[in-house]
Order: structure tokens, then sequence, then C-alpha cells
């Protein structure tokens, strides 16, 4: 329950996330870890075949009392030490000769750290699915939106002309850069931890090399060139690949939010039951899929920054700096896949309102279109005239409630050096929005080019070579 | 569970504080709300009296369905919508008339802020109670090992001897601020979140001053001069004032840690079965509260951060930055109150062992004596003429892997000029490191005098005026 | 310069919090202290009166090399081993037997801390003034739009009618609080550091309480029970102070930079020359002051966790967490006093249009008045009724693109049974907003006469007593 | 002056990245953007190829007033806008028409951003520089101490033997990995920034394309497929790879520094003049790099949240969340690159004391080798009785004050069915740690033949491809 409550958890979390990181989940993985060790000891001939299939056998999280394990857990200092003594026990009730094989060799980090792994690739792989499947969202709002014109703001006030398409590409192109960070993490991740009780597999002589590998193989992890258990990069990337996704999402969420603004209105989240109204307050459409992300988007950047700052571990096994990445990063990855499908859902029922993005686009009255004019002026009677101009122009619709248009056109036919600069449909061409979006739909084009190009290949292509645990 | 899973709550968190923020709490100090709303507002002739008592006797968790709550809570955004609506259906199916009742006037988030700050109310008086007992604990370390020497370590250096009471005389001191800071956060808390839809309270009408007053008293909180929804420092208070005592309680264990290395095995963790035992390592010893104390130290101030970057909010309620108050708040006070067991344990239990202590005052040969050494000679020849002589003798008894009693003694003896400087009695005196703590005992009666005179208060002095509100 | 660099520091500095923390007031003001405690150490008769006034006359910073000052604190880690050094070398230019006293028992920690300890009550001086100012300044906007009518806005969305006056209100109220913590904050921090090389003054003997003691009040500071080199609260306290007062600081921004949105346009920040003016975008109005809140809001959290980070320090002298305070603390202060000089400038200049803010709680065409309606016809018909009546009258506003007003009216007039509910007046009058803002005017009341209630007070009033140092 | 102050900037600061987070070079990357962009315009017939010459002659630091700068740098809200008039007004000095021609077409961000991504591009070559030196040093350190034993630690408890070779293999390996990701964020970061007012470049007409092109082959930076104002992620990655490589060299700090503690004494930083001495204090030997990296370690992981948290940008153009890197990444890649030299002269210099480290197994007098008596005896009478009789030992040396070797085969002599299971020779070689380090030996070769691949590859390989921008 890694956000912290069961109330609170399917609020922002996601169900597939949940179920990785569930206690039932934290626990079968550990126990996934023993078996796979037994199994993996027994074919390089350190344990008997048999007492290997009874541990393996007995290894199902169904088997073990979760309230003892947590009691016992306190004065142990980590869950591994009573799960493994849990497991003995009921190991020792099949078979006694088999007890005395469970864990050998191995440490308690180990089995938390590779379960870990375990729960980590489960939930990354959701992750994963999810974010293409925004992407997928993002490309055909894109698409769909590559010409409709909106309005631009920078210091949240109205700048220029865009497009709606290009905001959506442009939050692609985010996610896109995010798939690729995941894929470089899932495979940095996805690698065994095994040392024993302090590093070196001491305890499994020369037998070490080949029970590391089997036990690789049998969980599909890399091997590393040494054990990890106290460099904690590769725990940390997934925080950290995880944290700016959440940014990207967050991103997105403020631009929907203040989008959807009552004044603004320019889109809406979609609709369901009980989502988001009031029944006072009938004209009311909350964000709620927007306020989920954007509380994400607070809280995963300081719990990345406890998993950077934990880093800094005391020789062989550390005092907190480990500990800490127990319920952390859990929630890292709860909190970014819940934002995820947030925004999925968000993404991929939004409501566009291009009418209302047009009219928005007239609220200043045209002066928004005052550089477009400079330039079209500038390229008749030079840039500095055509300023002086077009400011007159801008002063003047602001004084008499016009719009731009209106006041460029009579300032022009006022003047006789002017008079000829610009007719009606000149007028017209150069004050519609629409004109002035520049290479909006090339950008578009070229983001939805890259993100196809790239989705293509997502499914086959890593970074890194799993097989060697780089 | 707040600190994140049934697992790990116990390892770091404390059981009060566990239960005062279970979802079985964090449901009934909502309804404790519901129910009091009702009761004052039949009190103020808002609502029918058998109406409020009808409500009040729903309002109890055991009525509620947990899991649909956290279903329909992800559409509406917050707990509090379905809460009512189950809290509605429930009242209706005794009274259908006192249904109609239920919430009235008020908001989600008035429900939600003040339930919080019950559950706050509840877990800081446990807090507090456990502050004061380590505060008597480290007390008593103080008063006992007033004169135990031992040496001062900087930069993790032996540097000149000190005594065991004043390293603990630091820790009371420290925590005796935090006391004081923990009495005004809590003031501060116990106040009354009641604004109605947008924190004016329209809904109530006339009656709303009257109604607010009677619902702070009827739950024992202070009424603010305006609702504070939107205004989050008084929640922020509790973090930070926690923040720093995780940070006091993290010096602590970072000072015992330290101390209970093998090399050092000055003081050790109490033992008890299962706890910080190997079976494998006979001789370990593992400072397992100590390590979850430094866990909590490394995971509550980011989750500060958290609590101070949603304090930016979005005018009459907020977008995300109040959402990630509700597990991020909750964890920290879990995580304080766990440190704060786990260090009342570790030094209400802490093995002393003085002789080491006085051994490893001897690891540098007597060289963390050669300030005093300087200074006693330095009174006798002047300054400069003490320093070269010293320094000679500090280079001697390295070299010659002697002490520093026994260099000196040797080179003043080697010079007529020095040689009846100091005899054997006074060289005796000066390398005696007991001799050279300085105002340590001083120190350790000035703090124990001040914690005596506020514990003293502590119970009838409360700084700010619960009763205002302020 | 701390924010970091002389070009972005005006832009997020105070010029008083930046010379306070300046280079130069760095150095000067540990010279403040090493003068102080000669002149202490003297007055007890611990060293020569005149070596003392020799010491005092050449602490002036413009006796320091600077450059040599920073390379040389390289290799020795910290400033004041160096400046010592060269301290004591230009006394010794002057007098060869004063030099020998420079510095006397004292050591690098105690010139670092009570340095930073002088520098912050300067620059918390003028935050507090500052704060004072801001205040007024809410204080005079919540008194002169105390019943200018705007809407209540939660998450993002059109909710219900409120003053101006009560937002400028909720913004006041935060700051009282801000200025009473950092009353506390300031009291605290206001204790002088002196330990000697280990924190217990042996080197000064006997002597050491009555050097204490004169030195604390040669620089006006408290004297606390114990040094406390190792014990970090009292500087973090201050930054958890400054912390809030930034998330307060930031809520306004927040608050002001929406409504200064081209859609919203109900406020604007003062106009000044070069300030957030476009040359190509005539019609902007940048929110230039916010923008520079916002920024400090960013950054202030997570370097208050820095603070809180680094209290876990090393028994008698840290390895990182003290060092990592002498940048992170005067950053603090000086973003947030930066912040707080912005908003004094946008608070107190800030243009407001009361019209456009009256024409914005128009936007819903009176749906924001559902629930006013409702609770007037619930009085009548019973709240159910009354329920799908308005429920009824909002549908057909949206539908027919008219008012609640007129909806309402129409519904009323079409059912025979509702006929006489409401007349024209009664209409006019419950769709009116300003007759839905609750108690908004009373909680501007009382806010404001909390507000001068403590003002009044607040420069003569101060939590606990720095003579104690408790 | 990244870090804060000049005083300090030397002593968390490298000398390179100081250099290239300068006043001067920041205001000179932004030169280098605008006379590189005139150049470019004039490649593309936009603007006249004498007018793009005078712009770029003067685009020089020396040229610019930095006071005005950053006075009217307030007012704006950046520096860009006072950068451009001060270089127009000089370039207006030399040739009027040119003027006209400065930043055309461009907005402040693009000269704000490309120019921090110019000062990253400087700045990370010679992060990689000193990377590869450190991996290089402790590649040789692990070479060179392949077999030297010494005691694992875990929870600061003495374990099992390991060997110093793994230990420095342990963090080269971990450096190893930042080397990688260090070359995709370098990758990722050098990128053009280039959208002009509202990221549309609509002020550049048809020409956009090509003049995007040119500028970004002049500065030998990737044009992305859409300009990324909004989307700061390329930025972050600079700054969660140093995080983590921080954090990387925070670990090998804690381990030195631990490694250092008198009562240790395993290794030591080298010495040099004023380096980490003390005058009262000779037997000190301050370690003084490891805290400067520890504070880095301290400082970096919330700064590193900072950039997270500012990614949730308003729109095309944020309020807060950009303007907060400013400071923040260079603060970051400062003390990174800080944290990096200083490791690089401790790690190069670092003293080994082999015979300490060996001194330092027999602490607990050979209590550590028990898991390896055990695993000897099971091998001959099943791991039960084995485990028993170990115990029996173990216990017995300590109530002894003898060694398990002693301890053994003494309870192995006073058994006859156990005499014979052991000899003389067996029980040292099995009491012998050096022979039971485990793999240490091949984990170190198969690091060491890890790095030595990939160094080989670093300069020629680079994940992604910057021409792509991608």
């Amino acid at each position: 329950m890694p956000t912290s409550s069961r109330l609170t958890d399917p609020m922002f979390g996601s169900a597939a996330t949940l179920a990785a990181f569930s206690d039932t989940a934290t626990v079968q993985r550990m126990l996934d870890f023993e078996a796979a060790l037994a199994r993996a000891e027994a074919s390089c001939g350190v344990i008997p075949a048999d007492a290997a299939e009874a541990i393996a056998a007995t290894c199902r999280a169904g088997e073990i009392d979760f309230d003892a394990l947590a009691a016992a857990a306190v004065a142990g200092g980590n869950l591994a030490i009573p799960l493994v003594r849990q497991l003995t026990a009921r190991v020792a009730a099949r078979d006694a000769q088999a007890a005395r094989y469970v864990h050998w060799g191995a440490t308690s980090q180990d089995a938390i750290d590779t379960g870990m792994v375990l729960q980590l690739r489960e939930a990354l792989q959701a992750v994963d699915a999810d974010l293409k499947a925004l992407g997928h969202a993002c490309a055909a709002l894109a698409a769909q939106h590559r010409d409709t014109p909106m309005v631009a703001r920078t210091w949240l006030q109205h700048a220029l002309p865009t497009t709606f398409g290009l905001k959506a590409a442009g939050w692609l192109d985010a996610l896109r850069r995010d798939l690729r960070r995941l894929d470089a993490a899932r495979a940095q991740a996805a690698t065994l931890q095994f040392g024993g009780a302090a590093g070196t597999l001491a305890s499994l002589g020369a037998a070490a090399p080949a029970v590391a590998t089997a036990l690789g193989s049998a969980l599909s992890l890399a091997v590393a060139p040494t054990p990890w258990h106290a460099y904690r990069d590769r725990m940390v990337e997934v925080a950290t690949t995880l944290g700016m996704l959440t940014g990207s999402l967050g991103k997105i969420a403020r631009d929907v939010s203040l989008m959807m603004q009552t004044e603004v209105a320019e889109v809406a989240e979609p609709t369901g039951p009980g989502r988001g109204g009031s029944s006072t307050m009938p004209h009311k459409r909350n964000p709620v899929g927007c306020a989920a992300v954007l509380t994400a988007a607070v809280r995963v950047p300081p719990l990345v920054a406890t998993m950077l700052a934990g880093m800094v571990q005391e020789h062989e096994r550390a005092l907190g700096g480990w500990q800490a990445e127990w319920d952390t990063l859990p929630q890292i990855v709860t909190l970014a896949a819940g934002a995820l499908r947030q925004m999925l859902e968000v993404v991929g029922g939004l409501q566009v309102d291009a009418a209302r993005m047009r009219a928005n686009l007239g609220v200043t009255h045209g002066l928004i279109l005052a550089e477009a004019a400079m330039l079209e002026l500038g390229g008749k009677i030079g840039r500095l005239p055509a300023h002086h101009l077009v400011e007159g122009a801008c002063r003047r619709a602001v004084a008499e409630g016009t719009t731009l248009r209106q006041a460029l056109g009579a300032t022009l036919a006022e003047d006789a050096a002017h008079a000829g600069l610009m007719d009606a449909a000149a007028l017209d061409r150069v004050c519609d929005p629409a004109n002035y979006a520049g290479q909006a739909a090339g950008f578009v084009d070229a983001v939805l080019a890259a993100w196809r190009h790239e989705a293509g290949q997502a499914s086959i292509e890593r970074p890194g070579n799993p097989a060697t645990g780089a």
C-alpha cells in the first residue's frame, strides 16, 4: 500500500503498481528469490535437489503469517530475517533435512534487494505500457489539432498565436524522451543482487560464480560484475527517471487545468459518474485527474531527493540510507504510475473546444498580432517606421476599444503615405491568428515522425545489455 | 498505515501514531466532525435537534464500507464526498428527514482538515509523552555520567577529552528545545477549519458565527479569525517541528551508532530476543534502533519540503498542494514518532562501557592532551616556548611509540632548564584526561537545571492561547 | 552573494540581506567575534588588556586578503583557520605580543557560528521590517476591499461569491502567524556559540564561564546552557520559519498571477520603466514580481530539507552536515527576503479592477448562485423540492443561454404552485453575488482586529527570554 | 559564483566549472548565441551579412556593463532583456543599421537556455575528464589491493573478511555507471533551444527551419524536433545524473572518513601544507576532502528536487519553475564537480595501511571467521553439529579472552570424537581471514575488465545521436 493508505491509494496509484508493491507481492518476490536460489544451488550441486524442491514448494506467500512477520521485523531490522525464519519452519514441517538449506549462502539484503528488483520489473512493465498509450493519445491530439489555432501564453499572459497541435506535440515529445529513459532504467534495474553476508559470496566457496549465473538466469536478471548492495544507483535511476516522468505529467496537468479554468474553458476533463461534479455548484467541472497528477508532481521530487541522499552508505551495509528506500521507491513508482493512469484518462477523453480557443485568441482584440503586422509592414517601409506605426495602432485600439485590425486600417487610411500599404484583404490576412502560427505545423509533423519511428522500435530496442548486467 | 506498508510500519512507526492515522481513525475523525457539526447546528437552531441526534448516532466508522469509499474517492477527488454520501444513506435508513441535514453548510475540506487536526491532536499527545520520557532518560544518563571521561571527536578524529555526561546533556538540551517547539505547534494545530464551500460560510447565513463557535467548543478546538483552508502553515509547522525533532534524534542515533562500532565499543543498544543479533556472526550487535532512527532522519526532511512546497495554493482550494498533505503529514508524524520510540528504547537501555571510554582516551597515547600540556607549561615559560616543547614531545612520542606522558617527562628531564617545571605528579595530573574536561560538568548541571525547570512547567504551560486560535 | 551570482542576486534577493551575507560581512562578523572575544578575555584577566585592544583594532575586514583567504580555506576546510592566521599576522605586525592572544581559547566553529548568528540578526531585522510593511499593505487592501465582491475559485473553477477583502485578509492572517514565528526564531537564533576545540572550554580553565558571559554580553547574544555546535536546531528554525514565510508569499503570488491572467484581468502588478513589458507584445503585463516570488517558493523548500538533513551530525563536529549550512542558510534568508521585497512591491502597488471582478462573477451566468437560490427556496418549500427546482433552472439557463436569474424567474412563473415564491425583487436580491458573501466581512474585521492588536505589540514582545539563551 | 560565495566557492567547486558558470561566462555564452544567430540568419538571407558581422564583432562580454545588467534584470525578470538592450546599443554605436537586427526573431529564453547549454557543455567536459581520472585512480587501488584483506562491515559492525581491492572495485563500478549516464546526459543536453516569442518561430517566416539548422550547426548543437523551452527534462537529466554521481562520491567519502577514524586508521587522506592539520591537536588528520564531498552529498539531492519540481511549467513560459533553474543547475554542477576534484585528490593520494587493515581483522579475536569454521566443519560432521560446536567455541573465546582459533582448537582437542577433525594447520588456514574473502578477487577482476573495456570506448561512444537532437 505504497502511497500510504488503503483509502488514498486508489486516488494516487495505479492498480498494477499497487498490486506489484502489495505486502503479499513483497513477500512473494522475496520467496521467489529463495526458491530460485535453492534450485540454482541444487543445479550446481551445492545443496541436494530434493531439498531445493521442498524449499521451492514452500515459497508461497500464503504460507506466511504476515502479522508475526511485521512484528519480528522490528527487532531484526528487516523483513528478510523473520521471513527466512518462518520459511525455514514451514519447510522443516515438511522436510527437516531441507530446512537446513533454506537461504543457503545468502544474506537478508540479497533477498530484499532482488525481491525489490522483481517488483520493479513488474511495476515498470505496466508503466511502460501506460506511457506508450499516453504517447499515442497525445499523438492523436497533435495530429487532430495540427492546425487548430489557440493562443500561446507566456508568463500566464497572451503572447502570440500557436496551435493546440503544437501544445500536444510538446507533451508528446517530452513523453518520448521519458520512454527512452524508462527503457534504460528498466534495463539497469533488472540486475540480480547476490553477495552473501558481506558481498564476497564466501560461504559458497568455489561454486559461487556458477550459482550466481544460474540464479540470474532463473530469474531472468542480469548478473553484475560485483554485488551492488552498497551502491544504489540502479534503484535511484528508477527514481530519477520516474521523477522526470512525473514532471512531464505535471506539466501537462498544469496546462490542462489552466485551460479548464472557468474563464478560459478551452478543454475539459472527460465526465463520468461522480467525477468532478458538485451538487450545489452545477456549473463546476473539477479537474480531478489533473489534481491527482499535480499532487504526484508535488510529492515525487522530494522522494527522489530521499533516494539520492540514501546513496551515502556506510561500508558494506548502511544505517538508514538503504532502509529509506524500502517505502520510498514503491511510493515513487506508485505515484508516477498513478499520475500516468490519471493523465491517460484525462488526455484520452479530453474535450477540446476549438471554437473557444479561437474566441480566446481575440481577447486582446488582435494585439497579439502586433508582431505579425510589424513584420509585414517592416518588409515594406523598414523595421523602425513599421514599429512606430503599429505601436500607434495598438495604443489606438486600446484607447478606442476597437481591434488592432480596425485601428491599423484606420491609421493606414489616414496617412496618404501608408494608404496603399495594405488593403482590406491584406489586413484580414495579417490579423488572422491562424496565419501567424509559424512552424507550428512543421514542429508537430517532426514530433509525430520521431514518435512513430521510435514507438515502432520501442518494443524491441533496449539500451544496454541486460545479459551482461552492465 | 502511514509509512506505507503493514509490513514496515511497525519498524518505522509507533503504535500510538499508527493507530491515530489508521484508515479507521481517518474516517472516524471525519465522522466526529460531522457529528459535532450536526449538534452544533442543532444547538443554534439551524437544524432540528432530533436530526442531529440521528446523524450523530450514525457517525461511526463501523458503518462505513471502506472499499467503496476508496473506490469512489478516485472520481470525486477526495474522501469526504463519498463518505458524506455513505453517511447520508446510512442516516436515511434510520431517519429520512435527518438525512437532509447531514454535512449541512459544510464543505469536504472542512471535514478533511478538521479530521486531520483531530488525528494530529491524538498523535502529538503520544509524541509529547514519549519526548518527555526520552528527555528524562537522557537526563538520567547525563546525571549518572556527569564525570565519566571520554574522548571528544571532531571531524571523526580524536580531539580532546570531554565527558559522556556532556554528550548526553547535549542531546537533552536539544530535546528540551524540541519539546518547547512541539508545545507551540500543537497549540497552533488545534484549530477548527470551517468555512463552507468557499470559505465564507454563506450557506449558514447569520447563524454561521454561532455554529462555528459551538463546533469549536464541541471539539475543543480553537476558532481562528478566518477559515484557513488555503493557508497551510498550521499543518506545516507540525511538519517542521517534527522535522527538527527527527534531526535531533538522528544526531543521537549517529553518535550512538558510531560509538557502537566494533573498534570503538563504548556503548551498546540494549539486547533482546531477535534484536540485532546474527546467527552466523556471533560477535555482532547491530544497532537496529539507531538504524530505524537514521532511516527516519533520511526520509523526513524531504517530506517536510513537500509540505512547504504544497503551501503555494491556488485561490480558495488548491490543485495538488493540499492533496499532497494527506499522506505526507501522517508519514512525517509516524516516522518521527517511530524514531522517538526507537530512541527511547535505545537510550533507556543503553549499555555504557565507561572503562572502554577511558581506554579509548588513550588510543593516541596521550596526544589529545597536548593542548593541556601547552597551557600548563605556557603559564610557566610562555606560550611559544611551551608550544615548541610540547610539539617536540608529541613528535617524540609518535616516533618512539611511547605516550606523551613519557615523552614529555623524558624531554623535560633531558634539559636542565626545564627539568624542574613538572614533577611526576604534575605530569600525571596534566596527562590525565579526566583533568581536562573543562566546563563539562558545569554544562551538564546547567542543562539539567533547565530541563528540570521546564519539565516541571511543561504540563501546564503552552505558548499561545488555544482558546483564541491565534 | 547568496543566491549564487552577482547577476541574479538582485532579482531574487533584497539589498539588506545581500549586504548582511556579502563576503565582506561574513569576514567582518567573524572578526567582530574575535574582537569581542579578546576584550571579554581581557575583562576577565585571561589575556592582557593592551593585547585585546591591539587585536580588536585589527579586526577589520579591510585588512584581510580575501583571495588568499578563499584559497587557503580549501586545505583547512573552513574560513576561520586561514582568517585567524591572517589576523594573527596582521596583529603581529603591530604588536608581536598581542598576536599570541588572537582567538585565545576558541575554535574555528565558535567564530563561524557566532559570525553567522550576527549576520542572521542583521538580516532578520530587515525581514521583520519588510514583513510588517507587507502586513500593513495587505491590511490596507483588506480594509479597502472589505465589501468588493469577487468570485471564489476552488479547483480553479468558479465556486461561490466572496470578497477581495477576504482574500487579502487571508493573506494577512497567514503573514501575522509568520511574523509571530519569526519573532520566536530570531530570539532562538540570537545565541552565542562558544565552546573551544571540543565544546568544553577547557583551554580557558576556571575563567571560562565568566568569559562566556562577558562575550555574550558584548555581542548582545544569549548564552545557552551548553555550547550548541553539534546541535543545529536554532539555525534550522530560522530556515523552517522562512520556509513557511516563503510558502505564504508563494500563495499570494500564485493568487495574484492567476488573477492577472489575460482572461481574468482582475488585478495587475504595478507598472514601471522596463518592468514586465514587451516591445513586440504591447498587450502584455508580465507578473515579474510574482515570478520572482514563485521562484523562491520553488527553491526554498528543498533548501530547508538540506538544513534538516544536516542536523544528523557526527560527535562534536560534523562532516558535511555543518558545512552544508554555510551557503544554504544565507540562500534561504536571501530568497525569502527577496520574495518579501518583491511581494511588498506587488501588493503595495497592486492595481485592483473591482469592475472586472464583478464582471467575472457573471461568467457562469449566475450559476454560482444556485446554492443561494436553493437555500432561499428551501426555507419556503423544503430542501429537496428546492433542489430539484433550482437544478432544473440551472439546466435551462445552460440550454437556453440565459442567466440563472432569467431561467429561475421563468421556471417559477410557469408553475402556479411556485409563482408567488419570489417576486422580481427577491430574484434580483438572491441572484446578486454581493448578497451571498456570507461572513466575508466579519472575517475581514476579525483578521484586521487581530493584526492591529499584535502589530501594536510586536515591537516589544518576544517569545522566550534571550537573556537565558533558552 | 555558483555555490554562493567567492569565499566558499573554491572549497566546494572546481576551477573549471566555476569558470564555466562565472558571471562573465554566463554573459559570453548568451552573446555567443546572439553572434551565431546573426550569422545563421545572414547565411539564410534573413538579415544582411554585414549587419551580422557587426553584431558578432560586438558580442563580447567585455563590452557589457554588468552592474547595469543586474539592476535592469530585476524589472525585466531575466538577464536577456537588458543584455540585448545593451548589446543593441553597443552595436548601434558602430553600425546603426546593424542594431536593427540584433536578437532578430529570437526570444529571451532562446538566449538564456542556449547559453546555459553551452555552459553545461564546457563544464561537463571537465567533469567527464575528472570522472575518468577518478575511475583510473580507483582502478589502480583495486588492482594494487586486489588481495589486501580487510574487514567487511555491515551495520557499522565487523562482519566477515573482504579485501580493500573489492571495496575500491565497488567504488569503480559505480563510477563506471556514472560515466555512462554522464555520456547520455551530455548528449541530451547539447541541444539548441530556438523558438522565438512563443515557440513557433513565426517571426522568421519560411526561413525558420533553415535558420535553426544553421544556428545549431554553428554552435555544434543538435536541433530538436520542436523547441523545448517549456519542457525541461534535458536540463533535469543533467541534474539527476550529477545527483547520482554525487551520491557515488558521497559513498566513497563516507567509507574513507570512517576508515580514517582514530580508532580505525586504515587509510588517510594525503597530507599537504595547511591541509587538515591542527596546531593544538598534533595527532589529528582531518578528512577535509571527504568533508567537502559529504557536504556536496547533503546539498545536491534537494537541489535535484528543485529541478524536478520546476518541471511543472505554465503553458509556453513558466512562472518560477524555469527561473528556479538559473542558479540551481550551476550549483549542482559546481558542487558535483567540486566533490569530484576533492575525491580525485583523496583517492589519488590515499595512504593505505594494509597492516592496520589486517590488524583490525583481529579485533574480534577471530569471531568473524565463525562462518568459515562452521562451513569447514559442516562438510565433515553436518551443518547442525558444526553450528553447535562453533557456537560453543565462540562463547568460550569471549569468556576466556582468547581467539576463536585457540578456543576452537581447545574444544576440538577436548572431545575425542572431534579431535581429528582439524589439525593445527587446518585451524590456521580456516582462521586466517585472507582465506575467507570468497570471490573478492574475481569481482575485482570483473570490474576492472568492464572498466577497461568501457574506458577504451568512452571517448568515441555516445548513446543517442547528437546530430538528431533526440
